[in-house]
C-alpha cells in the first residue's frame, strides 16, 4: 500500500474507516484517553444533522432546556437499574476550586436523574403535563476502546425527555420520536433504516421498553443510529413524580427518553464510503459542489477562474454550498483524488477550452460518471443534480441491505451465517434469553431489533426448536 | 409585599432579578452547588442569541469544531499566567470507569490550552493559516457565589480561537470578533454597550490585549457581554506553535481568542426589566404576540377563539412566534400579569364586542399604551409593531445610559460620584495600576474600559494628578 492509498475497506474496514475519518479531516484522537476533537468537515455535518433533528422535535411540540453537566452522585442510585447500567462508565469529579468536594459530583453519562428529580417540583397537576423537552449537550461514558464517532469518552447527542399522564400517550410519544429518527436517518443521511424494539437484554438500564433504528453498515455489521425508550413509571416511582388529575386522584407519572449521538456521522462513513473514500449525502455535505480550475499560464488561469466564481456564485445563490479549490501548490489530478476522499457529491472541472466551449466536465462521486454539460445546464441542474445524488445513496445503501438480509430458520443456518457472511438474520425466536445468549456466545451477533409489536412467527424458534414467540433480527453489531 | 407582587427593582435589584428569572420561568438552581437549569422561556432566548452569533461568524469566515471537555492537567501549566488565572476555579477528575486515573483530568475552564496543543499538529507553512474555529459548549469555573445567568461553575458559552501569520492580521481578527459581539449586544439584544481595552490587571489571563464591550445595567452597575482577546504570541510560544512562512523563515504564529456566553441573557434582562417584570427584545423572544381572549360563557369562547386563532395563522404565516393563551383556569387579569411578567413585546385582547366590530385592544408592553385596532391593521402592522418595540427598548436603554454616564476631574468626584449614583464615571488616568488599585480599594469600581487606541487625556489622572495617558471608564460590575 502506497502512502497516500487508503487501506481497502473489503480487507479490513477498521482501517479503512479510521484512515477516512482522519485523512477527510473530520476527527482525530485527542490527549485525554477516549477523547477525540471533531474538526470541521465533521462537525460541520454533525451541524446539519443537528439543525434537521431539531426542525422535526419543534414541528412535533418539544421545546429546547438545558440541565447541569453534573449532580450529586447519590442522585443516581435511586432507580435500580438505571445504576446498574452505568456505575462502570462514571466519570468523577472530586475537586473543585481547590478543595475536595464532600460529595463527589458525577459527570452525567445521559440525564434521567436529574430531570426527573427535577420533574417532581415541575409537575403537580394534570394542567403541568405533558412536558415535551429536549436537550443537546454532551454526556460522558467512560470508554478504553475508542472509535471516532462510534465510542468515545464524551460524545455530542441530544436526549429529549417528556412526562404524559397516561400510558397510551407515552408509548405513542416514544414511537412518534422513533419516526423521527427514522425520518432524518433515511431522508436526510440517505440510511436505510429498521425500526424495531430492543429485546430485555439490550434495553436501556430503566426503560420499560426500548424502541431502536438500526442501520446495515457495508463490512455486514449493524449500527445502532438512535433509540427511544418508554420509560413506563419507572423513573417517577424512583424520584416520585406525581400529579393530580382532574378526577382528585394522585397518579405517578409515565415517561420517555429518545436520544440520538454524532455517532450518526460514523454511521454515514461506514454507509456511503467506498475505496476512494468518504460519498456524503448532499443534504449534511459541508461542500456539495467542488470546481476545480485547470490552467498552465496565468492568462488561462485567470479566464478559468473568472468563469468557475460566476458558476460558484449562481450556484450559492440558490443556497448551495460551493467552494472552489484555486490552491495553486497542488496539481488538478491531485485536488480530484482529495474532493473524492473527502466525498464532495459533484465536482466540475474547468479548464480553458471548456472556457472557450461554455461547458464544463461534470463528475458525479456517487455515480462515478463523468460528462460533458453546457454551463447554463450544469448551473440550472444542480439542485437536481444533488437530490439524484442523495437518493442515489440511499438506493444504494437499500440495495446492499435487502442483499445481505438474510433468513434462518435452524441453528446451523443462524450459526453459520453470521459467521460466514455477517449481514441481518431474520428467524423465529422463543423469547428466551437463553437462546439470545447462545448465539451471542457462538457467533458474538445480538438481536438488534424485535417487531415494534410482537407477532406469532408461525415456527419454531431457530435456536431451540421450541415454539416461537417473534421474529428477531440478528447481527453483529458496532 | 403581597406574594405575587415583584420585588421593587429601585429597591433591592438582586432580589427582583432573582424573582424575574425565576418567575418567568427562564431559570432556576439545581442541585450541585453552583449550577442552574435553563428552563425553556430562558434557554429559547440563548437559541436565538446563538443563532445571531454563529450567522455572523460563518459570514466573516469561521468554522465550528468541537475539543474535548477535559485534559490532562498538565496541559494546562504550559502558559504560566493562564494557569495562575484559572488554578483556583478547576474542577478536576481524578476517576474513571470505575478507577482512579493516573493523571487526574481538568474539566475545561476555557480551551486555549488544548486547542494550542493541538494547532502545533496542524500548522506546519503559511499556506495552512489562517485557522478561524469556533466552538460551541459548556465549561466549567468553580464559583460559590452563584447567580443565575450571570455566574454559574458551568455555563455555555462559544470560544473563537483562530491562529494567523501576523500580529496586524490577529489584531484586525480581535477588533472584527468585537464588532460583531458589539453589532448582536445592539442590533439583537437592544443593549447598547461600549466597545474598549481592558487595563492590564483586568485582561484575561495569558492574552497580550483584552477588548471587552460593556453595558450598563439598570441598577448602574456595568457588565461585560462579551470580549475579545488579542492573544500575541503568548499560546504560540508556550505550546511551540510555528509556521514556515513563505520566506522559509520558521516563525511563531499569532492568536485571538473570543468568547460570549448566556450570561447576555441576564444582561437582557438587567438592561430591558421595570417593576413589572422582563421586557424581551423581539429579535429574541420567544413569544412575540401573545393572544389573550376574552369571554364568559361557552358561546363567546368559541367565537372569540375561532378569530384568536385566525390572527394567529396569520401572524406564524409572517413567521412570527405568536401564543393563544386559551387556559380556562385563569382570568384573564392573571394572564395580562403573566405575560407582561414574561415581557412578551404585543398582547392582543379580543372580546365578543372586539370580534363583532371587527378590532382588537393592541398592548405593547414597552410603551405601555393600550390602542384599538381594527384586527386586519393589527395584522398587517405587527411587523412593523415588533421592530419599533425592538428600537423602543435599544432607545430607553441609550437613554438610561447617558443619563448615567459622568465626568470625573478630581479624585473626590470620581469616589463620590460612584458611591453616590453609580453609573459610570469616565476621567484621565495615569495609567499606573496603584492609582486603579486605589479606586478599586475605596469604591469596588474596576476600570470597565479604556479607548480601543490610548488617546492622551489632556488632563492630569482624575486619581493621582500626575500626567494623564488615557481616558478610563469606571463603574462597579457583575
Amino acid at each position: 500500500m502506497s502512502k497516500n492509498q487508503l487501506p481497502d475497506p473489503n480487507r479490513d474496514f477498521p482501517a479503512w474507516y479510521i484512515e477516512v475519518v482522519k485523512r477527510a479531516g473530520m476527527a482525530e484522537h485527542s490527549l485525554a484517553k477516549g477523547t477525540m476533537v471533531a474538526k470541521p468537515y465533521g462537525y460541520g455535518m454533525w451541524e446539519r444533522v443537528q439543525r434537521a433533528l431539531d426542525d422535526r422535535f419543534k414541528l412535533t411540540g418539544h421545546e429546547n432546556l438545558y440541565f447541569p453537566l453534573f449532580f450529586p452522585e447519590s442522585l443516581l442510585s435511586k432507580e435500580a437499574e438505571h445504576v446498574e447500567g452505568f456505575s462502570p462508565e462514571l466519570a468523577i469529579i472530586t475537586h473543585g476550586g481547590g478543595v475536595e468536594l464532600e460529595e463527589p459530583l458525577v459527570v452525567r453519562p445521559t440525564s434521567e436523574a436529574l430531570i426527573w428529580s427535577t420533574y417532581a417540583n415541575w409537575i403537580q397537576s394534570y394542567r403541568d403535563l405533558p412536558l415535551l423537552y429536549n436537550q443537546w449537550g454532551n454526556v460522558v461514558r467512560w470508554e478504553l476502546r475508542t472509535r471516532l464517532f462510534l465510542r468515545t469518552s464524551e460524545f455530542l447527542w441530544q436526549e429529549g425527555h417528556t412526562a404524559h399522564a397516561t400510558a397510551e400517550e407515552a408509548h405513542r410519544e416514544a414511537l412518534q420520536m422513533l419516526e423521527v429518527y427514522k425520518e432524518v436517518a433515511e431522508e436526510v443521511l440517505a440510511i436505510p433504516v429498521i425500526a424495531g424494539r430492543k429485546s430485555e437484554s439490550e434495553k436501556f438500564a430503566g426503560a420499560a421498553t426500548t424502541f431502536t433504528i438500526e442501520g446495515l453498515m457495508r463490512d455486514g455489521r449493524a449500527l445502532q443510529c438512535g433509540t427511544s425508550h418508554f420509560l413506563g413509571q419507572n423513573f417517577a416511582k424512583a424520584y416520585d413524580v406525581t400529579f393530580l388529575g382532574s378526577d382528585g386522584e394522585r397518579r405517578h407519572v409515565w415517561g420517555t427518553s429518545w436520544g440520538a449521538s454524532w455517532r450518526l456521522i460514523g454511521g454515514v462513513v461506514m454507509t456511503h464510503g467506498d475505496e476512494r473514500g468518504l460519498r456524503i449525502p448532499p443534504k449534511i455535505a459541508p461542500v456539495q459542489v467542488v470546481i476545480i480550475p485547470i490552467y498552465r499560464s496565468d492568462e488561462e488561469r485567470s479566464a478559468v477562474l473568472e468563469v468557475a466564481h460566476k458558476i460558484r456564485d449562481s450556484l450559492t445563490g440558490q443556497g448551495l454550498r460551493v467552494r472552489v479549490d484555486d490552491r495553486d501548490h497542488h496539481r488538478p489530478g491531485f485536488k480530484f483524488s482529495e474532493w473524492e476522499l473527502k466525498g464532495v457529491p459533484v465536482r466540475i472541472e474547468i479548464g480553458p477550452k471548456d472556457v472557450a466551449a461554455h461547458q464544463v466536465v461534470l463528475v458525479r462521486r456517487a455515480g462515478g460518471a463523468k460528462e460533458q454539460v453546457a454551463t447554463s445546464a450544469a448551473v440550472d441542474g444542480m439542485a437536481g443534480e444533488l437530490e439524484r445524488a442523495q437518493q442515489d445513496l440511499y438506493d444504494d445503501a437499500l440495495e446492499y441491505r435487502n442483499a445481505h438480509t438474510h433468513t434462518a430458520s435452524t441453528y446451523d443456518e443462524l450459526r453459520d451465517g453470521i459467521t460466514a457472511t455477517g449481514g441481518l438474520w431474520v428467524g423465529p425466536w422463543c423469547g428466551r434469553g437463553t437462546c439470545e445468549e447462545r448465539v451471542t456466545a457462538d457467533t458474538k451477533a445480538t438481536i438488534r431489533t424485535l417487531p415494534l409489536t410482537p407477532e406469532d412467527p408461525g415456527a419454531p424458534c431457530a435456536v431451540c426448536g421450541q415454539k416461537g414467540a417473534e421474529t428477531a433480527t440478528w447481527a453483529r453489531a458496532y
